[in-house]
């Protein structure tokens, strides 16, 4: 499937990425200085919904594969909350492979034979993007929180920012889960002149008060820390790791399902079949609960997780169109394809079929694959072969419909 | 219904109240000094599962109506993870109406014009029975973590070592939701020839894994807060109340359920319909949990509360009978009534089932009910029409077939 023609954008991006770091890399706190970023200064700032336009910002991006000639042959992948750009590449802090190596790469439903493929930590993030563990450059110290409160919408069109200026008029596949299918239907609500087919994958079209509530819960974790400083621990010198932990700890367990724990866990205690009569970690979940939470501060920053989960919090397609989702949608001919997971109690099907509905009364073509697993919200980031041949199907169905 | 003889323990518990007090309230960090006690000293420890002989320990609790001469009318009321003796009268530390006025009360389901109705502070607690808030007698200050581990089993022991203080050989009724289900099973389990009759309600036999996970999260929420000082905050003079606000808050939302949340709170903001783009309380369900933290940590100790959701995680009944559930209640004679809420997804009906069928297993008699209601698993503590006309049509019966 490789197109001999297809060597623009391999050296284009290696220009950008030249580019970028030329204009010298951000002075921020980011976890990874080391992808290609996209700067934009005064002359194009990012105009946010909180009524701020941020300049200079920078968007750092990874890709994979190779832009055709036309230009017509580019997915966006959105990543989820606590994600970032590494979707096909070793992660440069945990060194784990790209988090959704499982669906991208050669021959995969997301062929990078075919298809070039992009993925950008969103504004707000802490991976090379602009956000609040960035210098803010009146006072030369690191916004916190100063930055300005970032919505799915901003992180759209910092992302459409982006294309332009890699030279991409549109978006063959938008893809992605959780937030990162939030962001999916904010593109195709936003930009559907820009985007040919969507999979908004495990996601929903607002946020439930419940998982409100969850967030809340983990950015009150953090904020009760005392090493947090009010959001100014990069200056103290500390870091809010506790809090941050907690908050990771608590969030995780939504991200799973009850089966799914009761399968890998149980009640099984940690080497022996006794309790301990202690507050040790004496079963297999609490060791694994602990374990998601220190290696989850080592790669993150507890003020973009603030901002991040604010984000999702405030994502309301349906608010920003009178209330009604369909709305959101009118006249649109992007071809949509949205999958959920039977144990997903965080975005439970039900939320993908209201984005369904809506898609229906707009008249949009639309599949709908509710996928049976038992893995919960993460099951999109796992092994699911049925997701996988949703994808493949829709993906090979809609390139030929584009003529790839 | 009132039994012009049943005179015996209302003298009797007065008794019994000015004999403790007159003994020397013990001297803790209790957040109810008032309540009548039980005094157990060493002659009378209580022989605990982690080992421990406790000796002194108090037992604090509340009755409401009359033994009757033949001390055969005699209802323990088991509360839950945070709830205390206070079912029937006004909090001493909020004010608030005694937890289950809705059920307990004359004319009520466990009517006390004709029931001995009696509920004890669990041991481990911090309303006036012994707890790591307690002093320790060997060192002179509080136990914090010295204390030992608490067991469903030993708030059980602690319960009957209470009944035969106030010469009650036999319960008619135990009946309790959730933590307090967990002790109607181990009463049944444990002492079957005390319990005529046990209404198990939104409870397991066992904590479930994603039970222990949130546990967990509540437990390191605590302490990670530096002023929980290692269990040492109250001789530091400091309280770890973010942390404790955090667990509560977390904890909370397991209480609930989805679309109750939805219904009582939805994504409505405070005061407007517009964000402050701000880490505010924008939604109104943020100030909601805000509220529920701040006011539990005015009303627990946060000591009490690691002691009490470890006791929850160790339980699991069919693991202390060889595997196998029937076991625990093999040839018993008492009465059953198990009720499930539909919205529970703390204690599903799954878990409800998993009881019944043990009991059925075991050929006990057995009756159960499915409440339905959005309320999520505090349906036990509300007003449930459906849980109360069961609740009264079993307690009859069962009254009938004991012959009061």
């Amino acid at each position: 499937m490789d197109n001999p023609t297809d060597t623009a954008l391999r050296q284009d991006t290696s220009v950008e990425a030249g580019r970028a770091l030329r204009a010298g890399a951000e002075p921020s706190q980011a976890l990874d200085p080391k992808s290609p970023v996209a700067r934009f200064n005064a002359d194009r700032p990012l105009a946010m919904d909180a009524g701020v336009d941020l300049a200079p910002f920078q968007i750092a991006y990874q890709t994979a594969g190779r832009l055709n000639a036309a230009h017509s042959n580019a997915v966006l992948i959105c990543h989820a909350l606590t994600g970032d750009q590494h979707f096909a590449h070793p992660h440069p802090v945990t060194k784990k492979p790209g988090w959704w190596e499982t669906l991208v790469g050669p021959g995969k439903p997301i062929d990078t034979d075919r298809y070039f493929v992009i993925c950008s930590n969103v504004v707000g993030s802490c991976m090379g993007s602009t956000g609040p563990a960035s210098i803010d450059p009146r006072t030369g110290r690191a916004y916190g929180l100063d930055f300005p409160l970032v919505t799915i919408r901003d992180m759209v069109r910092a992302q459409a920012m982006l294309l332009d200026h890699l030279g991409i008029p549109d978006l063959f596949l938008c893809i992605g889960g959780s937030m990162g299918g939030m962001q999916v239907l904010q593109w195709a609500s936003l930009y559907p002149e820009r985007v040919f087919a969507a999979m908004p994958i495990a996601t929903g079209a607002r946020h439930s008060a419940q998982n409100i509530a969850f967030h809340e819960v983990g950015r009150q974790a953090i904020m009760a820390d005392l090493a947090w400083e009010n959001g100014r621990y990069l200056e103290a010198g500390t870091r809010p790791s506790k809090g941050l932990g907690v908050a990771r700890m608590g969030a995780h367990i939504t991200y799973l399902s009850e089966p799914a724990l009761h399968r890998k866990f149980g009640r099984r205690f940690q080497g022996g079949s006794a309790p301990t009569f202690s507050f040790n970690a004496d079963f297999q979940i609490e060791s694994y609960l602990r374990h998601q939470g220190l290696s989850f501060v080592e790669r993150f920053d507890a003020n973009a997780y603030l901002y991040l989960t604010r984000a999702m919090d405030y994502f309301d397609l349906a608010a920003d169109h009178g209330g009604v989702l369909a709305n959101a949608f009118r006249g649109t001919r992007t071809r949509f394809c949205v999958i959920s997971f039977t144990s997903d109690w965080l975005f439970p099907t039900a939320d993908s079929r209201a984005i369904v509905h809506a898609l229906n009364a707009a008249a949009a073509p639309v599949a709908f694959v509710e996928v049976e697993s038992d893995k919960g919200h993460d099951a999109f980031l796992l092994d699911e072969p049925a997701m996988f041949s949703a994808a493949r199907g829709f993906i090979d169905a809609a390139a030929r419909a584009r003529g790839l």
